[in-house]
């Protein structure tokens, strides 16, 4: 495996001079290590390349990889380095194990990189580069959805405007407009929606008056409309707005708003999808909202299933790129992981797994705690894939274990209270409660769990030795400590090495946490009891939207719950391992085309903001050498 | 040079069968015809190349080929071919003529592909293939302008809404926060400002309390701002909308609107730069609204200039394609020809230059008639390019000089009037007016001018003999009847003759319609002369704007006239060539980074809508074989 030397200096640069002191190698060498030949990818730049779907089909017959998935313990607010541990250990395996491995990555909205947080290509020196190509537009797969998500929006608007605007004789002519010759015809999309209505006639002169109402009056309930529109920008004031207040609008004005690009069900359905097919009609049966009377109307009854496909066609071709030392990894989709499902994409985990086969690696991420990450990657992801985890890590710091322990508040922009830089080992034992459950939990999937403790420069051995016992205590395969942001994929082969164990050793089935053909109410219940609850309570709203999805038929989707990440409870302030809460449900909503249901417990936003000082003050470009600066 | 055998069949097929029929050379095949090796260009897939801007510098010493520019007469709702002209005159330089050549050609915006109009890729044997990747994402510079648009207006807003919420000190703490030393400074883009208040201060803590409200408080009066968001879709609902609605907004809603992506600024700044680092400027210098003082505010001034370059830098490099035979093709930004001046870019016209050399040929279009395309190439886009064409095509139809002549209305959608189906070449002769005016009006620029009769199936030779004799008497160098639509680069063999000689025949320097050192009054009155008015009327806004920009120093830019593009005068259904008339100005605006005012003749929608049956109904892929059906 091609591979690259990194010279670590100490103490770590900052994550852009470390990127750009390694010149990439061309992404073409990444395929070629992989077997792959320039058939088999398109190049976008020298430095990123997209893998076409139909490399899975090539390998189909060829035996999986071993299948690895990063979780957390419930997070501070200032991350404890999934996303770099994940980084770490597939430098570690492919640099220093000798093992094939891929990385298989969510890619970043790029709100937050002008916004807050900066970029997510990992850190240190366990990142993904070209780090600017990471965390802008990549390949146009956000930018695709935002075309695709908005078309739809602007085609519901529409489509009530005529409707308002004409009889049903007028709507339908145009619907069906006579050819040259004075013949009518359905088109393919057409012929979708005359299914859903029981309508088996194929001319159009044929439909009864009765027939060319029901098929071309969507009659659609403004007020029942859940499709926003997005944008991949920071920008609150478009949180909740009034469209339609242009004078040839004619008064149609209606409150909606929009979400970031990521938030976007389009999203969800590129993550979840598995081949061009299944993405044409899950994209086809997005919910928009109901009829008057309360039908579900989709993505093809106006018309557009066909049109977003051929928008997402090429977004649905997983990004190659590459770690600071050469390892491969493969970046798709990045479904918002509060009121979506937060992993990577189900494609690109599968071509991964035939191209590293048997005896190599896959390791992906989860988006935050594993009540959040893990549980949805388990019971939504895998349910849908069909593939297996043979190994869970669980990374953990000892200050998000500290503050777990009742250590101070941790505040992003504030500095760290002194208890968090200076030993305090029982600070660390009270917290395991909360590494502790997350063991408990993950090992209940049938997995081998791993430990991982991402060392800061202040963690003490006396309080890493504490972690190592009670994550051996609570049922951890292994607990290993990990310096993989201070010295790359080196810092990381014990963690390589224990994983490896983890995977050889791996023998139980995947269990889920609930079937899919229990009720809407079993399924979140299941859910809750894993996070510590005695009960689960129930808005009217909630009651009335778990009614109508069961009596639309959605009831057999599995959940996804739309839960803070800092607590195990609805309570962000609820630290360590709460339990004996009763769980509120507020509000329950679909995505029906990407296949889930997700149960708002509180409010989510949906629509980050921009600080007084955003990170784009700081970011340039060298005009001269076309480099990127100030990126974070 | 590469090229292909066309087999054409009759009656020609529909374009995206045509489009189809032809398997697309490996870009990097069309790229070595033009001599560039693979470091002077990123590959994005098989079909399609971004040519970087070194190519230029590389090629510095070089002599220009020839430039060519092809307009057209006043047109039909229906178009008369333009693009096509443009497509095959290459088509015929190249396969037939032995030439090197590059057609320089904007990219569509998605909205129309999905809503009225279709693509943009030319038609029947003279098109750019392939046609979906044309009219698609191409290689996402739309996206990144929407991405860059959007975050300058995400920051406004966001910006109002910090400092209506902070003091001055705190505002200025944040935005020079101190470092862990307790440290403050400015940086880069913060000096920008400090420059323009004429603070020639280097450290935050020496300003006076009044310099820190200058430099931290913007004052953007609300009613001021003229930056609008974009959004790539025909959004009807979007063009009037009010925003800040949201409860954490606390109650600072504003009226504003989206515009179609190809109407914002940005997309004017790509296509009149000339350099990464005149882009940079460009893109700080562009004024979003006043300060309540009626000082110009800037990108810079909200610290985006800089971020919105690194956005914008793949952009700038322009796309590499081919026509049906083979030919190379840039496609390069699409600025909306109503409110900016619907060239394609400087930059892809510059490069091809050099890579055809001396003896080559460049043909670009310029949108819509003489009055608005070749008028704006020739003030706008040459005077900030520095180049001059040696000819001027210009397309005519016998269908669109019937209407001239007083035919019937021509309608979209509508079967035509049989006096277009039918000859009559009284209604030809008499709508030669038109034409005239637009070849006096073209050859005052000091070019030679080519009239390209784009033939249909009904025209007669006795229709055609009189357009030619018409030219030719108002001074044309030469009119050719062209048959490209149904015989590609074959059909346009003549014009292709008639363009080499009218080069090689060019010896006039060019004549600028204006000077810029003249009041914006002045400048505007002049263009209004050459579309045959008497005069000029200011409503009383207008009076407000220009007396505005002149005494903000913006009135040495040159003028982009904002006005029908159906008739030499503001009124659409003055057809001929309409005199006497006194032509209303509405309003004045600015695009001052990209470097015009533009003069509003009446209301120009920037958002399209969509219909009741979108283009997007037919619109579908083959998930079988990846290929995208129903794209017209």
């Amino acid at each position: 495996m091609t591979s690259r030397k990194l010279q670590v200096v100490s103490p770590v640069p900052a994550d852009i001079d470390i990127a750009n002191s390694v010149v990439p190698l061309h992404i073409s060498e990444i395929a070629k290590d992989l077997n792959l030949n320039p058939d088999h990818y398109d190049l976008y730049g020298k430095y990123k390349a997209k893998v076409l779907l139909s490399v899975f089909d090539e390998l189909k017959e060829r035996q999986d990889g071993y299948y690895v998935v990063v979780g957390g313990i419930t997070p501070t607010p200032l991350g404890e380095g999934k996303s770099t541990t994940t980084v770490g250990l597939c430098q570690a395996l492919g640099a220093f194990l000798d093992k094939k491995v891929v990385t298989t990555l969510r890619q970043p909205s790029q709100g937050p990189t002008f916004g807050i947080k900066g970029g997510a290509a990992g850190g240190g020196y366990s990142q993904v580069i070209p780090m600017d190509e990471f965390n802008l537009h990549l390949t146009g797969d956000i930018h695709a959805i935002t075309a695709a998500n908005n078309l739809l929006a602007a085609a519901i608007d529409t489509r009530i405007f005529h409707e308002n605007t004409q009889k049903d004789t007028a709507l339908f002519n145009r619907l069906c407009p006579p050819d040259k010759e004075g013949k009518r015809a359905f088109n393919d999309i057409m012929f979708r929606r005359l299914k859903k209505l029981n309508i088996t006639k194929t001319k159009p002169e044929d439909l009864t008056p009765e027939e060319v109402t029901k098929f071309a009056r969507l009659d659609i309930d403004p007020d029942s409309i859940t499709w926003r529109r997005v944008m991949d920008v920071n920008d609150r004031f478009l949180r909740k707005i009034t469209v339609g207040q242009g004078p040839d609008e004619k008064g149609m004005v209606r409150e909606t708003g929009f979400d970031i690009s990521v938030a976007s069900e389009i999203m969800a359905v590129l993550a979840l999808t598995t081949s061009l097919s299944d993405m044409r009609e899950r994209l086809g049966k997005m919910v928009i909202g109901n009829s008057k009377s309360g039908d579900p109307i989709t993505a093809d009854d106006l018309g557009l299933g066909g049109a977003l496909t051929v928008l997402m066609k090429d977004a649905i071709n997983p990004t190659l790129m590459q770690t600071l030392e050469g390892t491969p990894v493969l970046v798709h989709a990045g479904p918002f992981a509060n009121i979506a499902h937060g992993n990577s994409s189900i494609v690109a985990d599968k071509i991964a797994l035939k191209l590293v086969g048997p005896g190599g690696y896959v390791v992906t991420e989860a988006g935050f705690g594993s009540d959040i990450g893990t549980e949805k990657f388990m019971n939504i992801k895998c349910r849908y894939s069909g593939l297996k985890p043979q190994c869970a890590i669980i990374v953990a710091t000892i200050r998000a274990l500290k503050m777990h322990g009742g250590g101070p508040l941790v505040t992003a922009g504030k500095p760290l209270d002194r208890a968090y830089t200076t030993e305090n080992v029982g600070l660390v034992e009270a917290g395991c409660v909360n590494l502790a459950r997350h063991i408990e939990n993950t090992k209940a999937y049938g997995v081998n769990v791993v430990v991982a403790v991402n060392k800061f420069a202040t963690d003490t051995d006396a309080e890493i030795a504490a972690v190592k016992n009670a994550a051996l205590a609570a049922g951890a395969f292994d607990a290993v400590l990990c310096t993989h942001h201070a010295h790359g994929g080196k810092g990381a082969v014990d963690l390589g090495i224990a994983v490896q164990k983890a995977c050889e050793n791996a023998t139980q089935p995947l269990k889920f946490l609930y079937p899919l053909d229990i009720s809407i109410k079993e399924k979140i219940e299941a859910i809750a009891r894993s996070y510590g609850a005695s009960g689960v309570e129930y808005s009217d709203q909630a009651e009335k939207q778990i009614e109508m999805y069961t009596k639309q038929g959605f009831s057999g989707l599995p959940i996804c719950m739309a839960k803070t990440q800092y607590s195990f409870s609805d309570n962000a302030s609820a630290k360590g391992a709460p339990s004996g809460f009763v769980l509120p449900i507020r509000d329950v909503r679909g995505s029906i085309g990407a296949g889930f249901i997700y149960p708002l417990v509180g409010t989510m936003s949906t629509m980050p903001g921009l600080p007084t000082r955003p990170c784009f003050y700081d970011i340039d470009l060298d005009t001269e050498t076309g480099r990127v600066k100030g990126l974070s």
